[in-house]
């Protein structure tokens, strides 16, 4: 854990344990510099981390501020670090159905911006939220940058995996989504009727240094699935 | 227009004219300073408005980089500026359909943390993108900071009004959604069928100092709206 992650740890706690409520203003980087004994720069990563956890504000000029907690079972839209992270407290399991090494669709190819020949990595799983069905994904891997992925990685965080083991720097992300209705094959899947609403929703995910790295379609369901952004003007 | 607006338009016009594609390095911090001959606050406030556009991306040590344009028709859900400042290109209407000055319902009293007596102004509209319906509003004000609301400001910008004339310093919001199944008055409104899918959507606006101000509930037409957010890490 890097250092930034333990302060952000330590406060999460300080503020949980009820010394604050939404709208308390905290000490200043200063205070909190000197209350934790680390780096400015740690603090301001730490507080930028907190920021789109939607735990705290920070308003120019004026200060530092709790905010509300977040709902219970909402999953946050706000960071990249894929659903175990985002999820905190609630189990998070998933099957795989189906990992194969493919030559690229031509639409992954441009999304990817892969050559004709370029191999992916296609992978087909569900994900469970403590035993309920969250949302069938189906994603392509650029293997410029997911070198290798089997089965067993896939059951667990494949972020995770990326950038303990592979080194990858995971920097940002694109989300696009919609809402429609279920055709046949993601009923079955998600074990509703076609015709019944869905979130669908594509995230392309880009190295710290632009690379999308992976193209990912997920279908949720539309009674399992609430989503929290802490939006910031 | 403030000074960092001004290098924010700048700068997108610099992007877009084709001297950057995506994945491309900018200049750093300090040559964007010297080429546009303003402070370094400012060159960096512009940078967090375009990153929060999706325009660009910052990567710690490494560097600024151009990222890929948002696709068109699409509603960033990443600013809180309301829909005029999300939907560049764009014709955004609306029309009200219901304002008034009424006492606050237990629900939103606890939201927008008021007084049992509280009185809010309740407002109903239709927002339309391009001629098409968007999403059925209904929103409820606090009437301590939004002093004063009438049937022409919320036919135009409500936030712009807010922030030039009352002077309110909009800072963060939350955003919780989920999809459902559309009832027979949102069906009738947004001229679908009853049991069609819809996006519900709720979010609840704070200023800089955490007061919230704003509760909306908002249905979108699922067929006239996709969302997109940029994600960072």
């Amino acid at each position: 854990m890097l250092k930034y992650e333990k302060i952000v740890q330590q406060m999460v706690e300080y503020i949980e344990v009820g010394h604050f409520q939404a709208g308390d203003k905290l000490p200043n980087v200063e205070t909190l510099k000197e209350k934790y004994n680390v780096s400015k720069s740690t603090i301001i990563k730490a507080l930028e981390k907190l920021e789109k956890y939607g735990m705290i504000y920070q308003a120019r000029g004026s200060g530092i501020y709790v905010r509300n907690k977040q709902r219970e079972g909402y999953l946050n839209l706000f960071s990249t670090g894929g659903f175990s992270d985002e999820m905190v407290g609630l189990e998070v399991t998933n099957k795989v159905l189906n990992i194969n090494e493919i030559k690229a669709p031509e639409s992954v190819r441009q999304i990817l911006k892969l050559d004709s020949n370029a191999q992916v990595y296609q992978l087909e799983r569900l994900i469970y939220v403590d035993g309920n069905i969250l949302c069938y994904e189906h994603s392509y891997f650029n293997k410029d940058v997911v070198l290798f992925l089997n089965e067993s990685i896939a059951e667990e965080s494949i972020f995770k995996y990326l950038e303990q083991h592979l080194k990858v720097k995971i920097g940002f992300s694109d989300i696009y989504f919609t809402v429609d209705k279920l055709d046949d094959k993601d009923a079955e899947l998600l074990k509703l009727s076609k015709g019944n609403p869905c979130l669908k929703y594509e995230q392309v995910f880009y190295t710290t240094t632009g690379i999308p790295f992976d193209c990912s379609h997920l279908t949720y369901h539309y009674q399992n699935s609430h989503f929290y952004i802490p939006s910031q003007k």
